[in-house]
């Protein structure tokens, strides 16, 4: 197993003062938020260190260190032998340059090593381990495998609700914290899982209308057709400096923004790396990762949907509410004034799914046209009712009509355009999509009334067609559930860029179209608050 | 965080048959068991597919597939835009040859991962389950990610005695496994962390001079000094194809080789990438290793030793008796005999810590020199014993005396010589061992009793000396518990090479010398069966 050892080693001359000195050259690979330091197999160092593959080492100048696992190169052209190699984010975070001198030595395991073996010995741990913890996560002293080891050992029901409040607040202390210096900040946040569900770009500018601070940043699509960043878009920029979002926010008391910039809880961001590749979702860590980004925006008041049906991240009511639960007793731990929505996500929301579709749907409900889709239109309204009621002179209850009056006015639009002026206007003409030049259509094969959606099957096929990558990709639906179809009358069509993507699509779609037909009887019932 | 999904896409011309197609190039990386395929940022079929960096892709050629995890790259010199390159191990196991053209897709993850993500979710695996995770594992199709969750998964607790099971003959199933056609094949293993515990090399020259076929295979050290293999290679060669290791054990009935080549459980082989990175010691994984390799190797009984004491692996009674009854289980469904012996890990076995030391101590032995190390003697006597006792002719009880009898008359000397010159004498004067050049001794700071050591700190300190690489390097002992020694009178000389690996064991020692002195009943006592 260890052929390393059959090497000779070189004379100990070679390495004064046990440290080893060696010329730094940047590798360009992409290794993904870890550390990869390169060695040449033939590097007099690594033989006499007797390094082996996949092992921690730290590379030091000037007082400043970085941990990194080390690959074992046998090729001159990526790293020579009297050189060594830094991937590119290792060499940006040691803040070298081509040519520095550094000293390489073998490297203890980052601190919190010792508490994330507690963990895996099922132990509970504390605020100051968890801290530790996710510092080293952040400050990227975690390999992959510590990483996974990390998210594996604290998923599930590993972490007792008051551990999930010490890793939230972990989160938060590893990053950068805004301050709007207002009493209230307001956000929505949904869970996930229900394509076209674009509440965010309705209620930002109906509660920013009503004189609400609501600093809205998003994250991309990471496994759906489209993310509320990919749609805003479609429509303006989403990836502004900290600065000029900070002064959009001021005059406009809005935006609606990529949070990739603002380094607010990093670990989530590089925990994301591991999580991603194995699509792990555990409650803990969806909690933890959710309010310590909304802690560190800033925000003080929360409304946050969970979605309830067959096809979406919660299948129960007993499931959302243990989840509801686990969300206000961090929310309360953190300060931050919460309130949960459990809500019908048997269906998608709106017609479209995809960016270019879901942003011609939000437009529509913004401009009050016939052809806007009610369903988001309700939910909107009652998403940013609840955050109204935050305002301490409206009286509970009266939020849905006072949001309503503002998107039935014309205020919600005018305060949407003067975002996306303010971000800069991509132009967008959601009378005039420009949906993919490439389509095909999914017909009824009989008559019936739709009585079942498959959310999960429906995004595979907007992420086949090429969404959200191709901002113009996806689907779009022609009925809701409970609909009556007749045979052979189109359940939706699929556009796209590219005659391979629509193959895909096409090929998806075949095997399962993500629409059942049935009896009124049939439709799955649901109950929800809204 | 998905800044791929900002790339305008290429048209689809380029994808015939939505299957991308490229000349292969190897990449020089040593990727440590785990397929890597590194493909150009600017590479038209990355942009195209929607590749993500560590998503896993498929690469085909001639019907042959295998699975590989991403790495972006921007660099010409590393892979350029119109090729694929493949890490060496992936480009072996794929069977191609530079500047073949493959077929890459995005892979949907291995069959087994829905097991994995069971597992995930606390539930229990059946043997189907765990044959396909493990088959998976085996032929590379697992990311270190993915590998690390099933460690972490199956870590601890979480797998009942059955499942134990369940993975040892997955793991067994999954590689190669020996039929010697004798009805009686025996071997001995230790759970290890013990230094100078060298009895296999006693025990199998024994018990082959008893006529009992011992096909030894062991591994190299790991974290230790020196492994059997490691100290072996001090005598002879330990790396010899399967076929001379077959006819060296028909003519001698037994051989003392590394395990390495025979891919026996090589599932284990690949999952130690992850294990060892992390120090992860889980009852239920070291069970399926041990009992996996023993069972492919083909033998029928085996005797296995687990050492107790503060610093061993295993610290109590009661631990050493849960892990006796699920080796036991584990064997018994195995079909293989076991018999578990519990022993003092107080101490290091012999005097010598390190491959040359160790292989003089078990020479002297052998040669039943006086200065051979009576508990070294001791053990591998009582040890082979119990094996001799799996004889139908011996009586239970008859066993030490029998392999007293066959070490005494020098019959043990003369198998291991044969053993020796049949897999190719390195000519080792055990009178004359040529020990590191360079040394410092560590002597008593005051007078009294040996009355404690600490195995992990003197196998630290033989490390940082240079074993197991540099043969001649590692720690002499003067003395054993329970002995009295005068202040500055020697407890223990460390040899070393080179003067940088003296000077860091210098360290090592000064921190802490690993041997305590003070007071007759300050020795821990130790209830084993021997």
């Amino acid at each position: 197993m260890d052929k390393v050892s059959h090497h000779d080693r070189i004379p100990a001359e070679q390495k004064p003062n046990g440290l080893a000195r060696l010329s730094l050259s940047r590798v360009l690979i992409d290794t993904y938020h870890e550390n990869v330091a390169y060695m040449h197999r033939d590097n007099p160092v690594y033989r006499a260190e007797g390094f082996k593959a996949l092992s921690k080492v730290a590379v030091r100048i000037d007082g400043r260190s970085i941990l990194a696992t080390l690959n074992v190169v046998e090729d001159n052209s990526i790293v020579t032998c009297a050189k060594l190699g830094l991937s590119k984010s290792a060499f940006t975070q040691l803040g070298a340059i081509e040519g520095d001198t550094v000293t390489v030595s073998q490297a203890e395991p980052p601190e919190s090593i010792g508490a994330l073996h507690r963990k895996l010995a099922g132990e509970r741990l504390g605020l100051d381990e968890f801290t530790a913890i996710v510092q080293d996560i952040a400050e990227h002293r975690y390999s992959k495998i510590e990483m996974t080891a990390f998210v594996v050992a604290t998923h599930r029901n590993e972490l007792d609700r008051e551990e999930v409040y010490f890793l939230t607040q972990a989160m938060v202390t590893a990053g950068s914290r805004l301050d709007w210096h207002e009493n209230l900040v307001v956000d929505k946040h949904c869970i996930g899982g229900i394509p076209g569900n674009r509440t965010s770009m309705l209620v930002v500018p109906i509660v920013a209308a009503h004189g609400m601070l609501c600093p809205k940043t998003s994250s991309r699509a990471i496994t759906s057709p489209a993310g509320t960043a990919d749609t805003m878009e479609v429509l303006a920029n989403v990836e502004l400096p900290v600065e000029r979002l900070n002064s959009i926010v001021r005059e406009h008391r809005a935006c609606l923004a990529w949070g990739g910039t603002a380094h607010l809880s990093p670990a989530d961001d590089v925990l994301i790396s591991v999580e991603r590749p194995l699509s792990l979702d555990s409650p803990g860590q969806m909690v933890a990762s959710i309010l310590s980004k909304k802690v560190a925006a800033g925000s003080t008041h929360l409304v946050l949907d969970i979605p309830i049906g067959p096809s979406a991240k919660v299948r129960s009511m007993q499931e959302a509410q243990r989840l509801r639960r686990l969300f206000e007793y961090v929310a309360h731990r953190m300060k931050l004034s919460l309130d949960v929505v459990i809500t019908d996500g048997r269906q998608p929301i709106g017609w479209g799914i995809g960016p270019v579709l879901e942003a011609r749907d939000v437009m529509r409900v913004l401009e009050n046209d016939p052809r806007a889709p009610m369903d988001l239109r309700q939910k909107a309204l009652r998403l940013a009712g609840r955050l109204i009621e935050a305002d301490p002179d409206v009286r509970g209850g009266d939020g849905f009509a006072i949001a309503r009056d503002i998107l039935d006015s014309g205020r919600a639009l005018s305060k949407m355009n003067d975002i996306i002026q303010a971000q800069g206007s991509k132009g967008f003409d959601h009378n005039h999509p420009q949906l993919g030049a490439l389509s095909f259509e999914v017909r009824a094969p009989a008559s019936g009334v739709v009585s079942g959606f498959d959310n999960f099957q429906l995004a595979r096929i907007a992420r086949f067609a090429g969404a959200p990558m191709v901002k113009n990709a996806g689907v779009d639906l022609q009925f809701k559930l409970g609909d009556k179809v007749d045979e052979g009358e189109v359940l939706y069509r699929v556009y796209a860029s590219f005659s391979a993507d629509l193959e895909f699509a096409r090929q998806a779609s075949l095997r399962s179209s993500g629409v059942s037909l049935g009896r009124a009887e049939d439709v799955p019932h649901v109950f929800v608050e809204f």
